[in-house]
């Protein structure tokens, strides 16, 4: 391992990643040293630039921001129990590092854990560097037979994750004779209409968004129907949703967006006992009606990231090939040109940053 | 049976209820007359003469409101299947009407049948009134033999059976370490708190409220805690959820008010994995932050009155006298004056009208 | 209407049916009189004719079997609500028939209605025969649009029902990285297998039979792997299931046999935490061995029929041809033949009576 | 820390236990060794001591046997993390100890982690000692404040915690209306009957038993209804529950038993749709008929132990006084007496050896 590694570092809020030579960690007692193969460009880390994150988790420059990573392990901590992985194996990073012991921890979820924390975010460095440091628990080994390249998986450490739970949290409410509709077919819901096809039981799935290139791989990946929204009124689009299924409602939506003025427009489109899901955070706001969220039974989930079993599920439909990650490489002397192109709605699918 | 019964019908909007005599009507073919007993007087009520819900569901007067009834049977109709009741059978009514055949009737849920009708609102008339007619599927009979008063479960059957149903909701939520706290003690947060000590599991319970009466009731009724939040902001109330607890925080909030400026206050209470269900409709808007909704992955449920089991389990509690109502009653010739007293958050409990 | 249809009647137990000509009834109050398209001929008839139920559920010759009847609306009685079915109408009946007003009922659990009838076995007539009556409740309307017909739909009415319940218990425990094993690929498991594939979120499908016609037809509609256990012991069938997997272990089980050594064969697949669905009645006892039972947390389900919006979801499934019924066609006059060759196993798929 | 502790060690099976003075150990990195205050006396030790678990899970002598472990904290570990736990603070053990990775772990069930350990059987020493070494992640700290005491929690971890998570495997079917019974108010359900109080949201409770005295306090701690079935045959035992309660039937029966005989006689209890949970094991064999498990869709689980999470509830319960441990102490000198009472039946609730 080299003295040094380069990453990409947040100096400062609203300003420009600085490329520079930091020096190189050996892996301490638990953790892994992972070299990285690929890391996904998400709109927090944008987000988390533009201080969004403030009021909430309070973000202390210096950081190096990414947190949907893939790479090779590089070096071995004392403490790591044989047999979990070896120098040169293939692994992925689960993103939420929880305290190990509060009930949430207990039952799997550390990505709530209010003590917790974020690579990339609060308390350890990210991927946007040639090498990170993980907790061996915190790994998922993939076998070199599956063929699969770390740009392709990086993204399904966050916007494949966070989908794939959020269309979970819906189940329930999914079966033959239902519909799903995804909003938005970004980032995170080129991911989301592919899952609605595996997890939806038969329903009919439509998908949402104002880019037709967007809604031409929808189409081709898991989408029944696909509506463009573009200037469009919520009365308008419940007639488009009438036209393709028969009925105005649907069952479940999953927000890959979270604009203020898409959520209420997602509700009007709830039948009754219907389920929303929010995984997406554009916005800053809910307001939608008090009486139909009553009278009609909603549900609604707020979904957050994913937990270590949920992408160890994730990773079983990338070894099957079920499950395709549209991916845009840049190296990392690129990124602040990736992150302005994100930030332009530019990029189709996943932009992945090659160190 | 006399020719003609008295009854309370609104003939227009916002304007005092009239007192008339009105047609009887024998009970037809799958009905069953019931003289009535005792009805509950419902904000609902007041909300429909107000035009509340003309957005939603348009009312079109004249109507006889009233849709928590208790009485007895006074004829059955020619195809009501013999062995289910008798004449002077005491019995409750299930008030959501369903179709019968899609799917929220075929798993029981008439109370959201998108082509329901609702005594007392649409469709039927309702409670304040001498006699109503109610098809056979929707009685519960109760034995003599628990000495139960109409006027005492008459308000089971929608205060009683929206809070029970509500507190349900969140019962995956609930057990020993979680808490639960209920958002106004009036009407229907008087049963609210007396369920989550039924339901909870062994968790801790807090009961909110404006006025301390209310409140009393509430501590001597199942609360462990009760906070009195009149003029309080958030960061107090969490304060006091503290003091009281131990944490900040609490796991469960069911919301009994629905005012627009209590929902963020209820969320600001809320643990991380938390559940909110609205039960009450004072207010039209839901106005809530999102980014803790979806970081801190927020479960909300709306909540709408309940279905005839959950009627059944209520009146298997208050058969064992497990549920109290708390019960101002009225002559039918009071109506417009206990109208007014409930506008004005006069009654303790809930009012009654016995006609 | 003519004034009498051919039927075949079972006189006796052990006996073979009689072909007779019975009185044709008009359809009464709240009935609607179908003519028979196809009535598929179950297992349980078999067993009901060798007496199989009558230590729980006495049946009392004489009896028209038959439980999974698809036919046009012949006549409509006189208080079916208007809009419901017109004669001409293809309909599927919803077979279990219950009281309305228990808890299982009011669920819309009728099939398990400790008071229900059964059609074709107890208080009702079945569809071996030119017409039955059927209560509107229970009927699901095809529209003609969906090209269907009754010979294909009428064994979704139990074989294809029962399964899908089964499978759909099991769905909490199915996602990527699980598998499903389907026991027996006869009248029921041919269905099972499809239903696998529908409802199993992207788990690995296996289907177990004796026979390799019908381990073909596994293999063409929904099962990632096949193996024949005829002749071999649980510990060969894990190395098989481990050779196709990966895993020895399977985390559900769904029984479409329920043979006496078949049970604790399947449960010797099972994986920790693993689900164990009954619906077959080969056998009449279960013995398992109680350590692993516990120790390994399993989870035991019987599951009986479906009720009215199971089938509304099967339907679903028919209407998109997602789901396929292998048939064998009889005339009424052949019964005997057709329930001689179901004894012997000689039936692929499903045999159907046509009237 | 004493160079040697005392120990009961199993030398053989089938032999008494021998006590030994044997090497005590330091903590090692993420251990905290713990001065055991009191170790429960399961019906598991004598079950390992009479080659019970040998077919499924292997055990190796010599072993100390305890894994029902209550003390205080008396050495820690260098890589414990600070502000777990400091020395001389009490301590329960969750008992366990899962691979940590496997999904199983990562959701929280370490507890059947298929690549466990368990102290006291498998890979630890247990309680039957002076001094045990524990990973740090398995301890739940008990602030002094509550005045508990290691012989009252130390049956909590196990007896207390099975029955804890057997109990709330049933939640989902209790409620007002439905029943739950418990069989046996020995070690294990003498700690059922308060849970079936706390957890059955007003459900009717009923303690099954032979021993009058052991009845008696199920009577004082949570039955509604207690039944001596000495000497009884099933449609008798129905008879009583009908005289109990005005049903034959209960829908949720809690096996704290697991006797060959007393499992039908469980299961002929239950009401349509109803839960049977097996947590005792004094028997090999399920033996029940098939028909009325399928036909009335029984659900049937086996629970084992329980996990960190469970084991935080019951302690909750436990600092409020909820929950009362009947407790029988025995020196540890006196340990192959108190097996042999256990053995013959003769100790009220729990035995505990106090070293």
């Amino acid at each position: 391992m080299p003295s040094t590694k380069h990453a990409a570092v947040m100096r400062d809020f609203n300003k420009p990643l600085v490329l520079e030579e930091i020096p190189a960690k050996s892996a301490s007692e638990e953790e892994v040293l992972v070299r990285v193969g690929g890391t996904g460009i998400c709109r927090t880390d944008l987000q988390m630039i533009d201080g969004y994150f403030q009021e909430y988790a309070p973000v202390k420059p210096p950081v190096v921001p990414g947190h949907e990573i893939a790479g090779w392990v590089e070096e071995i901590g004392s403490s790591v129990p044989e047999g979990i992985v070896e120098k040169g194996n293939l692994v992925v990073v689960s993103g939420g590092w929880g305290c190990g012991l509060c009930p949430y921890c207990k039952r799997g979820d550390d990505q709530i854990c209010p003590n917790g924390r974020w690579p990339g975010f609060i308390g350890y460095n990210g991927g946007y560097s040639e090498f990170v440091s993980v907790p061996y628990r915190y790994l998922i080994k993939i076998d070199e037979k599956y063929k699969l390249k770390p740009e392709e998986i990086a993204p399904l450490t966050d916007a494949g994750l966070t989908t794939y739970r959020a269309v979970k949290k819906a189940k329930h409410n999914l079966g033959p004779g239902k519909s799903i509709g995804i909003l938005g077919m970004g980032g995170l819901g080129h991911f989301a209409i592919q899952y609605a096809k595996i997890l939806s039981s038969g329903s009919t799935i439509l998908a949402f968004d104002r880019n037709d290139d967007k809604l031409d791989f929808a189409k081709q990946n898991g989408a029944d129907h696909v509506i463009n929204i573009r200037g469009k009124k919520s009365e308008d689009i419940r007639d488009e949703v009438n036209k393709a299924t028969g009925r105005k409602e649907i069952d479940v939506v999953i927000d890959c967006i979270g604009a203020e003025e898409v959520i209420p427009m997602g509700f009007s489109l709830l039948a009754v006992g219907g389920t929303y899901v929010s995984s997406g955070l554009v916005g800053t706001q809910v307001k939608i009606p008090l009486f139909p969220f009553v009278a009609r039974e909603y549900q609604y989930f707020g979904s957050f990231w994913g937990n270590y079993n949920d992408l160890r599920e994730v990773m079983e439909l990338a070894k099957k090939g079920s499950i395709i990650s549209r991916v845009q490489k840049f190296s990392l002397s690129k990124v602040n040109d990736a992150l302005d192109q994100l930030r332009e709605g530019k990029i189709l699918g996943r932009g992945v940053l090659i160190p």
